[in-house]
């Protein structure tokens, strides 16, 4: 079958052909209709040789939607034919952290060389995929697969970071979103579904204010240096209660800081880099800042029933698998339109 | 002053002229803008003499909004002139409930004899009322005293019951009210607002299925004995993870049993005076079952913020002081359309 | 091998020889060490035939410890050797549920046919079992097999009522347990091991309540009619705010009732089969009624956590495969001293 | 009447004559039985005249103990004679922080010009003090003044702290004191009373672990650089669920990161200095971190009442009013064994 693979340190992502995957025991085998590609791949890709983790060569993509082609012994519970998105944080299933389904947190993964497909196990950039345990397959229940599929990360990595602090988003509230591309625009979109509170969206690019504003925030505001006065004054001086940053990098960072209130969660969700410095007297009281990383098995299940309400859906534009490389090519560019899908049989 | 007056058992209220009230140390005094008719006085009026836990003549009104007319000694952090809504249930404010702002659940009221306004203490169905301490007064900041003052009690009560179950009430769930007149109707509101729900609204009546639709309901059943069947068939079989039943009779109570799901929450606000019973094998497994009443401090300024942002709003019908009696007239046969407010200075 | 089956409704589950299991794909094989004997059996066993809803000839023993044989094919994670426990409430793995652990509350097994060992597969009182999926094991971990054994249901059970109620039990309150026999005795120590909480045990028999004073009980009170008045007063009047009914029949469910305090949370535990009706003014002030069922992976892993940190213990009483009738006999007659545990291949 | 007041920037306090205060309508006035003494006194007097926050000259001691020596006007709920505790973050009462009983957090306070006792406002080292609400005061229902003083500051602090932690302590898990000095050998208490947590003490003195251990610290580590790994290794390599820093220096918030574990909340308590930098990679993930302050007024309740139980103590040593400004020369030194606790008219 033909795949896309990242094969050498530095070089572009290529379409090969490899055999074709049988599922063993436990194992389901997938015929992919649609692969998210992720900046996070990109970031890989950037990764020098002493600092990767995972082998090459290495078949992308961590979002993943299929149908069921065939069902490794001892598989029930599932049919041929299913339609399904793939949990891509794979655990070991059995840890006190995996038991609560937060795979996303194995404590055993790293031991036992567990990895997520396409970010160490053959990914969903290729006809056929393996999945190691139907546990990690969500029905799609007339889900679009090609909507569908950007959920399996860039829809389920902000509704994790925003069920953390619904408690703070009670009615009056205000969650501020700094970054309103890929992630964020899905998270405008989860908060106004999700809670009550005022959505005050922060970006850089004036194109990405309207897309904010667009999918329901009530307020866009150009993320410079008077950003975090804008936002103490549109919150009667009282900051917000909940700010995501999807950037993480040194000035979204220090923003972030700015514009939260008394008790306020701050998750930094962007991989830009940058730290912020938590101590006393530096923030309102009580702030509590973290780092979240993807979202639980449960949860990638309300973040595809929310989608089949119709509360939240991604700008999403279509490649075929020869043309993979080009997506990457144009998201490194910052020229894709929404979200890149490739659809490996498409 | 004038004042809408509870004065002899099972006899309509009247209206009566009453010694101008003033404010002690620490009480603040109101203009009474607005007070809400609830059928909760109905229900004490119908109280038989040895029945009723409030001396007599009683001033009407526990919903009540006004702007402050004189200071008590030594009250400080509001001024003359203040708009602001009355929390209702008073309590010691120093129970470990009260510290928490609980004062609905005051462990000390009944034995220090302190009662809400309308419900034992002078109420708002006066020019003018006493309230005892400034922590009971929540600032208006805009709101209009009409469309704000049902939401002290018709709001905040089903605020406080859907507060409760918000962490049942993620993605891909269903909550069900049933009976969706003055409180249930804003119910569904609330629940749209606040939650990613579907709402599934039941009432006996075609235009309250009408009037919840109007409002947002996702789906309005009439409330017969299909209807649980109806609710079980929208939500694939698992039933509802919340159900509110704002009207507390035999056949709701059963309904409201009939369609909660496995670990569900059902609450009975209504004071039908029916009783669920809860024992192994019943329900469905681990659903909860409960009675609250009314709502907290923080919780009143929280239902106010959310009318501010245009998310809950009560239908009115406004009557002056000296109409008041028909107002209650009108309850008692219903065909108040709406909410009924007073307006003692109007 | 040897096993013990309820083969005739109504008669006494008797030892037989089966053929040796072999584990399929994804399974694996137990040999078993210790397997509990639990009153619930004795229910099933004086259940009609047309009322039984497993199927004949079944292997009984839902709580069971042993080590790992044979892995079936697939099976990863796990050693020939390992000492294990059996997490009993088998799900699907996949649903809503499932993914978040809570297998005890599957929403497919009943379509799937899944049923726990012991009730429905087969279970523990063999000298082997099939365990159907690696997940449902936890490690042992140098806990002693007899000792553990119970604590996959009665320590369960229990800690799974009390984790829910957590939040209730801050400093200063007040847990009441009805009931200090099997999971009663263990609920004392578990309340004492993860709560502040004042624990006060009610019971019939003064031999029980002298138990849960030897485990930590800081009140036993003999329940008769005189007991809620005794816990009213020791409680200042307020009542408990988690009461615990390891009972469930008529004058316990009153019991709980009376002894509940506002907001206060009562889990009917026991299977006697009695209700208690909840309503607008019934108990106090948003009292929560719910009857829960086992519990989760979590909890197990997390139960097991706390008996290797030597804070609870059950008293056993061990009897080899042959004497498993005697021991359900002597369970009927009520003279098993504690738990009493099987040992298949002892 | 006889008051110790640091009048002078950077001179010690003094005993002084001030005038006998008076309870204006809605205060409160105390007979002090017991005042305590706080390093955060220590840290006040250390600020530079153009740094320090509070007018001079100002009474000392935010941690207050007394009986009622007269009600202002308007006050009930309280008798002459009654013994209390002061809370001593006061707020407004009615902002929505307040509104829950967090005045620790009040939004208006600042603005509002209202300051604790002993911080800003009159405190507790004098004969009497003017307590501004009967809200802040605390029955001790039996508790010795003494015993009950820290418990204000030194306890609440703490208690506050691992409140906010307690679902991260479950069965199984790990809490890390670091530092157990005054707060921290109340946090060692509290966390054995409160959760089912193993605790592990770090500190860098060895007589500080020996109370660790006297109190019921399970192990009690030297903090120094291999601690990090002996927590590790304690832990299973897993690390701890919480972490509580009762020094906030450099090498403390740093071994506070180097010993959380997956989801971890670590709280930075001591006000030494240091911040931690949080951002995606830095940390294991989610780690959450945040730096409380104080307690609620429902927090107070519940340490009191813990205290009552005799699951918490602090030793103590007392000194004259006119000794005070002995106790904090031997603060300043090191010397005091315990807290030091002032009696104003002992």
């Amino acid at each position: 079958m033909k795949a896309l693979q990242y094969r050498t340190i530095g070089a572009a992502p290529e379409v090969v052909t490899v055999p074709d995957p049988e599922p063993g025991p436990g194992q389901v085998l997938l015929k992919v209709t649609a692969a998210g590609v992720c900046h996070s791949d990109v970031a890989v890709m950037s990764r020098p040789t002493d600092d990767l983790p995972y082998p090459l060569p290495l078949t992308l993509g961590h979002e993943g939607v299929g149908t069921v082609a065939a069902l490794g012994a001892g598989v029930t519970g599932l049919s041929e034919g299913d339609a399904v998105a793939v949990y891509g944080p794979w655990g070991c299933g059995t840890c006190a952290k995996c038991a609560e389904g937060k795979e996303n947190y194995c404590l055993r993964a790293t031991d036992l060389g567990i990895m997520p497909p396409g970010l160490g196990s053959p990914g969903s950039m290729a006809e056929y995929m393996i999945v190691d345990d139907p546990r990690h397959l969500v029905p799609l229940d007339g889900l679009d697969p090609v909507a569908a599929v950007p959920l399996t990360d860039a829809g389920l990595t902000p509704y994790h970071a925003i069920k953390r602090s619904l408690p703070k988003l009670a009615a009056g509230s205000t969650a501020v979103v700094i970054g309103a591309g890929g992630l964020g625009h899905v998270a405008v979109q989860l908060l106004r579904a999700m809670t009550p509170a005022r959505v005050i969206a922060l970006d850089v690019a004036e194109d990405k204010l309207e897309l904010a504003r667009a999918v329901g925030a009530h307020e866009a505001v150009l993320s410079d240096a008077a950003a975090a006065g804008t936002v103490r004054q549109l919150t009667g001086g009282n900051g917000a209660q909940a700010v995501f940053d999807f950037v993480g990098a040194e000035p979204t960072v220090r923003t972030a800081a700015a514009v939260a209130g008394v008790e306020a969660d701050i998750a930094i969700v962007g991989i830009g880099g940058a730290a912020l410095p938590v101590g006393f007297g530096l923030l309102p009281f009580e702030v509590s800042v973290t780092a979240p990383y993807w979202g639980t098995r449960a949860e990638l299940i309300e973040v595809l029933a929310l989608a089949r309400s119709g509360a939240v859906s991604v700008h999403t534009e279509t490649f075929s698998l020869d043309d993979a490389p080009v997506a990457y090519e144009r998201l490194h560019a910052g020229t894709v339109n929404g979200r890149a899908v490739i659809l490996p049989n498409g």
